[in-house]
């Protein structure tokens, strides 16, 4: 099944349109866990959540960098096959943000992919569509393209304007009308700026977007969640990494996040058109 | 010492502009060495590479795609402290084209310099600059930022104009007015585009520029130096990877790369107008 296909079955088998983002930090891990072993600690901290979420969930995705920085490769692929074995119907993107020349992207494809066994990844634009390319190949893959992030910076580049238009719907347009010939890319548009989510629904149809900066990022749910949806009341993976996993330092962190989770699936649902 | 003196320095004592890039793959390896577990395969090969060609290189670049996708994380940490060890003159960069928000920046950060140590590190300039400020904040260390790359999809993004200058000319800009308040930035600019190279340079003043391109990807040694190099005849790591370190696939292989680099290291400094 291709990552879109597995994406579609989740938004409705699980009535849901929640993304659990598994960012882990040494130092905000329940204070039980903190005196274990790094690697350890982090396999135990994600499998709790992804067990606590998955009702809850259209979407697992740890980001790699939370990993990579304390040598925790181990533990990434632990939570991915165990998310992958015992929750096959919510798929699990990587958020990994690459971008290289394409012999260089074809190694980071087999890290995502073949290494990690990932459904999806995140990667970056500005290299251009040979850069995208790699991650293609794997037909059955998803590749989340970079268009309009949620952070200060964010408009730095993707705010300039190429003649009327600004940079980040030149990228929607590319990825909507050239490089996804094969229907597996979606996009990364922030909740920070709902007006422009709407723009960027209105150039890709009914690609899906992958829109984090709701919670610890300030975004407004209501508007992204207007502005974001397809007719058919979905379309969308709404990013929550902080507010679930860190929700509470106890020893009850995993029913504490499925409780966030569920509440932000029911706010999300509330704002559902169909 | 910072990572910009450390290049100047390595300018000077070895004579050289060349930068030797790491990028390991299976299938190149030389033939003995192929039987081994590949995690002490690209080891030994990386290390018969840097003392090989280290009495002609300015700086080493692995590419950190090369090990993520064959689980050779150890390996890189490896290599990186033996040449930090071994030719402490010699900075390493960690080609990895980072690019991320802020919290996540930090992550990456921690990878590159504390995990492997790197002297310095590749970014994405997409995120803007709060996905760059991150690495900045280890004042010692060089952060190297994507402005033109050498591949054909380069042209994608980084050519779109913005009011009447390209984009890539825009990072140029943003990066050595605004962004390099503390003087730690260089710039990626390939080979494949030496008008270009010369426009960025104009913007730039002496700002390093890391140039990958020559060799395997085409690019005119003679129009690049021309058109990069600083007036005191430096100002430029002119990146070479494959063309030096699959110089031959026999026992040998040290040796045909110490050749390569050296006649490849002579033939950019025939080419230095100091």
């Amino acid at each position: 099944m291709t990552f879109i296909s597995q994406l579609q079955n989740a938004w409705q088998s699980n009535n849901s349109l929640l993304c659990v983002g598994l960012d882990p930090t040494p130092e905000k891990l329940p204070l039980h866990l903190r005196e274990q072993p790094i690697e350890r600690a982090f396999a135990e901290f994600c499998i709790g959540i992804i067990d606590a979420t998955a009702p809850y969930a259209c979407a697992f995705k740890p980001q790699i960098a939370y990993f990579a920085a304390h040598r925790a490769e181990a533990a990434l692929e632990t939570i991915i096959q165990y998310s992958r074995t015992h929750y096959p119907h919510i798929p699990v993107i990587l958020d990994a943000k690459r971008g290289d020349i394409g012999s260089t992207a074809e190694q980071y494809a087999i890290e995502a992919f073949e290494r990690y066994q990932a459904d999806a990844v995140t990667v970056n634009p500005y290299m251009g569509f040979d850069s995208v390319q790699p991650y293609l190949n794997y037909t059955d893959k998803g590749v989340i393209i970079l268009c309009r992030t949620s952070n200060a910076g964010g408009s730095d580049l993707q705010f300039l304007q190429v003649g009327e238009t600004p940079l980040y719907q030149i990228v929607a347009h590319k990825v909507a009308h050239e490089w996804n010939t094969t229907g597996q890319c979606a996009l990364v548009v922030g909740a920070t700026f709902p007006n422009e989510i709407k723009e960027v629904r209105e150039i890709v149809g009914d690609m899906p977007l992958l829109i984090p900066g709701i919670g610890a990022q300030g975004g407004d749910l209501a508007a992204t969640m207007h502005a974001g949806q397809t007719k058919a009341g979905t379309g969308v993976m709404i990013n929550s990494s902080r507010a679930i996993i860190y929700a509470s330092s106890g020893e009850n962190f995993a029913q504490a996040a499925a409780k966030i989770a569920e509440d932000t699936q029911l706010a999300i649902n509330a704002l559902r058109m169909v």
